[in-house]
């Protein structure tokens, strides 16, 4: 069965014949696995594609994300797509099982995921970040922060955002005014405001996990005195989810991905944001290289899924749609309209493609 | 006083001290032209496209084209630069005085309307097709084609179209199947449809006059049996404008210029559409060159005009965004940051544009 987003043939040629990925069924990490279950990985990975993602496209796109009263509704249709891409194991796929994943090579977990990316990228989006931030708790966490929200997000339940830039603060990371405050348990109190946070606030899971850089008071100026912080949108008490004073102060208009909410976070706008310290203070810039690293890796993932979809709608539609006869006959107006596929300047652009 | 379309200096630059067109007031034709006459369309050019163009342009696009029962309603905003635009006499800037133009040379033309498809390229496009049915009249029309539609378009009174091509016939526009049916008054009955036909219906003026590819019965296949025919949307009968049996079937969705209605157009549904032959039979596509032409001309200024603008306006941010600090003090987090104009990548990137 051929899709229309990724190659089948050539991400199994990839595999398989240039990268002889057999081979790893040869280390011990790898002993348990074999070819017959990467198939079916792949297999499964570009049927949720293309049976619950691709049709959730378009239809996301026009309805796009709503926002009203300082908090985001995605569109209807990402719902049942998203719990089945929780369900599936997706986020995890790569990982070790002690961290709740399935253990694929990673080769194998990416080579799935493209067609993800390729069939509904606003909605690929939400996981692409949760991982980055359940990979960074992974990293870098204690083990409380890993029980506590690293679990969550690989498994899918709750989802991560990256923060990073402020109004006054892109490029120039290190001029960021987010403020924290050292409380007397350990936590700390958090106040600033932040821009371009993709899936920043979202009724997509119950939960959402920020990893945001901050100064703490009295650090020193520049990237030097930034910290990293867990900061929920909604933080646990007594066993129940209250609000953490994370407010959106809107959505940013973006080309053709209007299911994806790039959000204004307003973080303690009522005093009463917590956040959790990750790694030491003034560690922050070095610590969040690893998240923002991997969103570099996954930009790359998304410019190729995205190659591989338009090259392959193309190639459908050269195949289908019929103009002009072929070249030998060209000054002939009787002769039969071909596919213009059959055309040469045709077949270079998409052997361009 | 500087606009964000055109850099006067450099327009200016090229026409007097490059092209050093005052030296066409010595040629009979532009005698009666001079250096003020020229400065003084310029500054109107600019006046109008920046307050009157330019805030109709985002706005324009937000609120974009309405289909309705087969007829097609502008932004609100649209009609009153479009009014000025027409009363302006900028659309027979440079044609002869005997066609209701204003005389200028082509060059200080091109060099006025520059800034209105820098300012709104939707609204502008209504008056760039305009001008190209005029002159293809001007060119091949009869004298009553002339006076009955010429006149009108140069005017700006009425808009005009270019009608290739069909849901079969795109760049193999010799499959065309808009049928002509000769009458016994001379005119001919039309029947078939035409697609991504700009600004192909609207409500910016009374009357629009489509410039239609057609084959007349029993003409030969190909390009060689093509004939071009002006329908009007409303046809005059005994001094009145009558509609003329031509429809809008939809508006095409197109990126960035939603002001500019690209639409399916239904020629003779209830078979009462009338054409006019223009020119000779099967002499279509020849004919229709002209206005071809002229149009691939009118895509080079446009990409010349968003060229433009989109430096203009990166030049303007580039002067007032603050990020970071000199690159000699790139280390130390307390010097002052800098507009971004001043990091040498930042000028290379514009000097670029």
């Amino acid at each position: 069965m051929a899709n229309l987003f990724v190659d089948e043939r050539d991400v199994k040629f990839v595999l398989y014949e240039q990268l002889d990925i057999e081979q790893l069924t040869n280390t011990a990490k790898y002993a348990e696995y074999s070819k017959e279950m990467y198939d079916m990985v792949l297999e499964q990975a570009w049927k949720l594609a293309e049976n619950e993602m691709a049709p959730a496209n378009r239809k996301g796109d026009q309805e796009g994300c709503v926002w009203k009263d300082g908090k985001v509704s995605v569109p209807e249709c990402y719902h049942r797509p998203f719990k089945m891409y929780q369900e599936g194991g997706w986020l995890p796929i790569s990982e070790d099982v002690e961290v709740g994943g399935q253990g694929f090579p990673v080769v194998v977990g990416l080579a799935a995921i493209e067609a993800f990316g390729a069939a509904n990228l606003s909605l690929f989006l939400f996981a692409g970040l949760t991982h980055g931030a359940a990979r960074l708790l992974e990293v870098y966490g204690t083990e409380e922060q890993q029980r506590t929200y690293m679990d969550k997000l690989y498994a899918g339940e709750w989802c991560g955002t990256m923060c990073l830039t402020e109004p006054q603060a892109g490029s120039d990371v290190g001029a960021l005014r987010t403020k924290a405050t050292r409380n007397d348990d350990g936590t700390y109190s958090i106040s600033g405001t932040k821009i371009f946070i993709s899936c920043g606030d979202h009724d997509l899971t119950e939960n959402i996990v920020h990893m945001v850089l901050a100064r703490v008071e009295g650090a020193p100026p520049g990237t030097k005195g930034i910290s990293i912080f867990i900061i929920p949108k909604k933080r646990l008490e007594n066993g129940e989810l209250v609000d953490n004073d994370v407010v959106c102060g809107g959505i940013e208009h973006k080309l053709g991905i209007h299911g994806s909410p790039t959000c204004v976070l307003n973080f303690g706008e009522n005093n009463n944001c917590i956040g959790h310290l990750l790694g030491e203070e003034n560690q922050g810039m070095r610590i969040m290289f690893q998240m923002m690293n991997e969103s570099r890796l996954f930009c790359g993932l998304q410019g190729q899924s995205h190659a591989s979809a338009a090259y392959l709608h193309a190639l459908k539609f050269a195949k289908e749609r019929a103009q002009g006869p072929e070249a030998s006959r060209l000054k002939d107006p009787t002769a039969p309209k071909v596919p213009i596929i059959n055309h040469p300047d045709v077949r270079r652009m998409l052997m361009f493609m």
